[in-house]
């Protein structure tokens, strides 16, 4: 019987389950709401059961910050995450004790890092943000996620603030206005009383939340020197939004290094179906099961 | 006759080029202003003339923006530069037109962080900062350079600004008010009058800049992971501006993520005598030799 691979990328609002062939094809999925941890974890170890004995091999994409250092007492958990509830969860623990097949264990945006670059090989550098609930970004070079002792978190690094913005606090529970704290959805509900669809695209606020993000891609562009830029999550997944950041982003990096054409450079996933996490989980669980079948 | 190996570290205001032996020690060193590219670079040419035939390899740690992408037809360029003269300069091709031995090109920041790496060989991962006439960063994870298309250049990235600094415009001619154009040395002038060594402990700048700086290393701790971040320059090398970053650092992160104690996270270079630029330079000439005698 062929092998199965799992992936669970555990985000901020709902968790997204699936098995993928050996050919990292969604063969199944299932999501629900990120609820309480063990009864989360509890319907993703329910799911995954009704696929052994196939199922090869587990990845795990995460929101974060979490413990990726397998020599750490606390691998495998949720560490810091200003998630109400999921601070200090033994994520892989949980789905280790009922499910006993190799596990990979990575950030939810790392996961879809991996994925873009499944579906172009040709890329040997790229980060990955996703805006929403909250804001993070992963980042491969070559085959290595960027990250010397963790994974990245990019989210949460300091933003230049637009001068039509000084007087918002910024809504980050750690740094109040971070990146994560001004661009994120919940920045934008804060500051309008609107919920973010619901804010007229001629409103100041959209080119607000773009000068942060263009200042984050910024940040990348200079720290990773990145192929590409790739933009998850449903705001940016309006076209425009993605032309304010790139505008921003030309007359914020000014021409100081070169980059490619913009509508390359600053992108939306290839991967349809908001599922780039998932494929990248297929990818990383088939390496985890490699490796393990190796020692 | 046993091997030299070349350094040049081609930095904003000086020149410092040296040549040291197999186990990376320094024979010789001799430094100069950085003049006119020709006129200097010639200087450069010159004392490296001095120990041929016995001279192995040349490690070039530039200012950038620089070409480091062999494939380019700018291979070995300064690019987009502010410093006067030196933009669009063909470094490499000039030394390499009088001088026929392997070279290596990266930037000085780069070469800093491999020298301390050299010199602390368990260090799997790291970022060197130089606060000066610029500010620049490298970065080293593993053996590779961060860098995918090409090399950091981290210190043009945006910063939240200080509230009691909103009013200065910032000095850099790109960005104006990015890192360096808000915490290199010309912006303590530029606000003051006064040359940064001039100015007294007490002057509200200082804080200020560590502001500035923090923040820098918070974007490096969150982007990069790294297990060590490494000021060098003249301005770090004070013990007060060392505790205010640390201070102003441990209050930006505020805990979001663990790194080791400050005083060994946030550190001035190990090695004295702002050597740890040649001396990274002596290990990469090293490697581009060896590297060359294999192919």
């Amino acid at each position: 019987m062929s092998q199965l691979f799992g992936s669970i990328e555990a985000g901020g609002t709902k968790f997204v389950c699936a098995v993928g062939n050996e050919e990292l094809i969604i063969i199944d999925s299932t999501a629900f709401p990120t609820s309480k941890p063990e009864e989360t974890l509890q319907k993703a170890v329910d799911y995954f059961k009704t696929f052994e004995p196939s199922l090869a091999a587990i990845s795990v994409g995460s929101i974060g910050p979490i413990d990726i250092d397998e020599a750490s007492e606390t691998y495998g958990y949720v560490t810091s995450t200003p998630k109400p509830y999921w601070a200090d969860v033994d994520m892989i623990g949980f789905l280790k004790a009922q499910l006993d097949v190799p596990m990979y264990f990575t950030t939810d945006v790392n996961a879809s890092a991996y994925g873009e670059k499944v579906l172009d090989s040709s890329l040997n550098s790229l980060v990955y943000y996703t805006i929403g609930t909250g804001i993070g970004a992963g980042a491969l070079q070559g085959e290595d996620f960027i990250g010397g002792v963790s994974h990245a978190e990019m989210g949460h690094t300091f933003v230049k603030r637009h001068p039509d913005d000084l007087d918002f606090a910024g809504v980050c529970p750690f740094h109040r206005d971070c990146l994560e704290g001004v661009a994120a959805g919940p920045s934008l509900e804060a500051r309008t009383g609107v919920r973010g669809e619901n804010i007229p695209l001629d409103s100041p606020v959209w080119d607000i939340q773009a000068y942060y993000i263009a200042q984050a891609a910024v940040a990348a562009t200079l720290t990773l020197r990145p192929e590409k830029i790739i933009f998850g999550g449903g705001v940016m997944a309006q076209d425009h939004m993605m032309n304010r950041v790139r505008k921003q982003f030309s007359e914020l990096l000014n021409g100081y290094v070169p980059v490619p054409d913009l509508a390359d450079y600053l992108q939306t996933p290839k991967i349809a179906n908001n599922a780039s996490a998932t494929v990248g989980n297929f990818a990383l669980a088939k390496r985890a099961y490699l490796r393990h079948n190796q020692d």
